[in-house]
């Protein structure tokens, strides 16, 4: 019933995350009803991305591509301001950028890229490990700060991890869990306030 | 702190229907964590879509381009076995999908790509009215059949639609609105049950 070149498409925009059939070839219809113009600068953007746009060959981040050849490194990895013993390991890039965004972390990133699950058959030969082990060799890292977030699969990453790094002689810290900030206690699941409880700090 | 050129392409993804700034980000990410091609695949089918696809210049429906300047003409209005006198008009191409799935329309359709929206700001101006009545009296159209959605957006546009036509002498008619099939009554809402009671049929 549909052309053949609008099913290939429908079949792209469905490797997209979360998106399933009927959302890409509603994607793909609309684009269709719209101006030619707009295909035609996705077009554009979309043949020059991986020309320009890598993920950074230390640290995962988003990095541009320079010379042909050299290596791609982003521009956390090549400031210097930034404190080089402390290393923050998180499942995504834009659970980097959230953390960016808080300015609280002076250090440098490494991306996982995903997290253990069991559910999704990740297991721990699936992870990064040895790219981090030789990213922790590199430098002067005294510390690896576990950022997965608290959810089953980010605790059981963070747990891994810290187990894989217990021989390298470093800090492995994980960031706190507890009730958000302007959060309600009355409607704070039952774990995050255990968590807030067990985690508890003295005031002065 | 994200390139200009991820932000460009973020800002593209954010146009299709549905997709926020959030979403558009992931897509961006995705692409650019994944092969380079993806990525160029993608580019190489969106740069072809607006070449070879284009809206019905009859119905609105999906066609094929053929040669420069000729009338750009779909499947359905091409098919000579179709019912010539019935017309059947949907608000989005995925309807007309939806019920030529169920193979009871054997007329010819007419996409609206709206529907009346006071919430929306759109008004009966921005329906494509006289299109429609122009379409109407090209052929030997003696039934318009409104299908747009049983909402409260789709009934307006149904009613404003029967009054603009009641002067063509022709049948203007609605798809019947009752329980699904396969429904279940006690789950069914009070206005589906009232219109399943008034729109009851003799049963033999």
């Amino acid at each position: 019933m549909l052309p053949e070149r609008l099913t290939r498409l429908v079949s792209l925009f469905s490797r997209l995350p979360g998106v399933g059939e009927k959302t890409a070839q509603r994607f793909v219809l609309h684009l269709i009803a719209q101006d030619a113009e707009l295909s035609r600068r996705f077009a554009e953007e979309l043949a020059l991305l991986p020309m320009h746009l890598r993920p950074c060959d230390r640290c995962g981040f988003i990095a541009e591509v320079g010379e042909a050849g050299a290596p791609v490194i982003c521009s956390i990895c090549l400031d210097g301001k930034r404190d080089s013993r402390l290393l923050c390991v998180v499942a995504r890039v834009q659970d980097l950028l959230a953390i960016e965004r808080s300015g609280a972390m002076r250090g440098r990133y490494f991306v996982l890229g995903k997290l253990l699950s069991p559910l999704e058959g990740i297991g721990p030969e699936d992870l990064p490990i040895e790219t981090l082990k030789r990213r922790i060799g590199e430098g002067d890292i005294t510390e690896v700060l576990v950022a997965t977030p608290p959810s089953v699969d980010g605790e059981a990453t963070g747990l891994f991890l810290a187990r894989e790094l217990a021989s390298h002689n470093i800090r492995v810290s994980r960031i706190a869990s507890g009730v958000p900030h302007g959060g309600d206690l009355e409607f704070a699941d039952q774990i995050t306030l255990g968590r807030a409880i067990e985690g508890r700090k003295n005031l002065l």
